[in-house]
């Protein structure tokens, strides 16, 4: 096997839960797809389901975070980067016949009020988000309460528009969201007269 | 019995699809909340646990509909309109422990790429909200496009929101939403230059 078992198990349930959420994939399915035998689950996550779920919000939440944050940074500037995330999001809805979409959403409703324990974990990842995103909004400038909104506000368009466009198998939603959300970031460095990039280090025209 | 066995099961199934989802909820689950026989779901519903929750989807998405169109239309202008429909989902979250928020959202993530008949369903219900809102903003004068943008944008941050609030049991990210998507509607009207409602019929000073 070119995985160790733990791994597989965790890839198996990310798939799944993202394809089916969590209570329509029964552990069953997740050794099937895992090619793994129910006493490895339990070897490598003695609480179960409960166990290997967390395990499959964390890493799968922490490994999107670092997608985005890849595209987000190829950009020459944020408002760019915004708009790359949600280009990015809707090419990946399209070519994957819009399965593939936030890795966690689908989880983190089933659970909100059923399962203390997933709810904090996905609690815990979209926390994460909201920090990186903060972050990348106060490096241009924009104040700390300002940013933080703006990165609430991003990530709610994003995940929002997700459900639209799963549900209607559309990008429409997506490319909206973006629009909006790009001309969020852009109006706020605007009001505060600050460039969405920070400024080049000044060059002489002629070096010699 | 106050009400009939039929609107029982799909008031049972609205109930427990929103806390727990689709797949969460069994049969047997739904007939306990709604006191009701085995048989009587088959009678009323040949379809089984899909053809109530195509019901259960339809006319939960309806009303939910109608309470919003309430909300927004107590208020004087469109800008306040969306203002208040943000305000009065935060309190909702929070009066229910952030248990109810949208009553289709969960179904449609769990369904989207698993059961063709409810994503259908889903995706109408969010059509008509899409449509709903459009006709909002396109009646203060905004343009088709802009408003159809701007009414994807709006049910894009309510949605992405409650998702981020039922995680966090936060009504942060509903009130930072409910800013950006305000901000979103008024500046839109001030490009166009037009008011955030219509004109009052002109009336002399004096009536005599």
């Amino acid at each position: 096997m070119p995985t160790d078992t733990r791994e597989r198990l965790v890839d198996a349930g990310a798939e799944l839960f993202r394809l089916q959420g969590f209570a329509g994939t029964g552990i069953k399915a997740i050794l099937a797809e895992a090619h793994a035998q129910f006493s490895s689950l339990y070897h490598h996550f003695p609480g179960g389901k409960d166990e290997l779920a967390e395990e499959v919000i964390r890493t799968t939440g922490a490994a999107y975070q670092e997608l985005v944050k890849a595209v987000w940074d190829q950009a020459d500037d944020v408002v760019l980067g915004v708009e790359s995330v949600f280009e990015g999001a809707a090419a990946v809805l399209e070519a994957t016949d819009y399965a593939d979409a936030c890795p966690i959403a689908t989880v983190a409703l089933e659970v909100a009020s059923t399962n203390e324990r997933l709810r904090v974990a996905t609690a815990d990842v979209f926390g994460d988000w909201v920090l990186g995103a903060t972050l990348k909004f106060t490096e241009v400038g924009i104040g700390a309460g300002q940013a933080r909104r703006l990165a609430l506000s991003v990530i709610a368009l994003l995940e929002g528009s997700f459900i639209l466009a799963r549900a209607t198998k559309d990008t429409e939603p997506v490319r909206a969201a973006g629009q909006t959300a790009v001309d969020a970031v852009r109006l706020t460095l605007e009001a505060l007269g600050r460039r969405s990039r920070p400024e080049p280090p000044s060059r002489p025209l002629h070096a010699g």
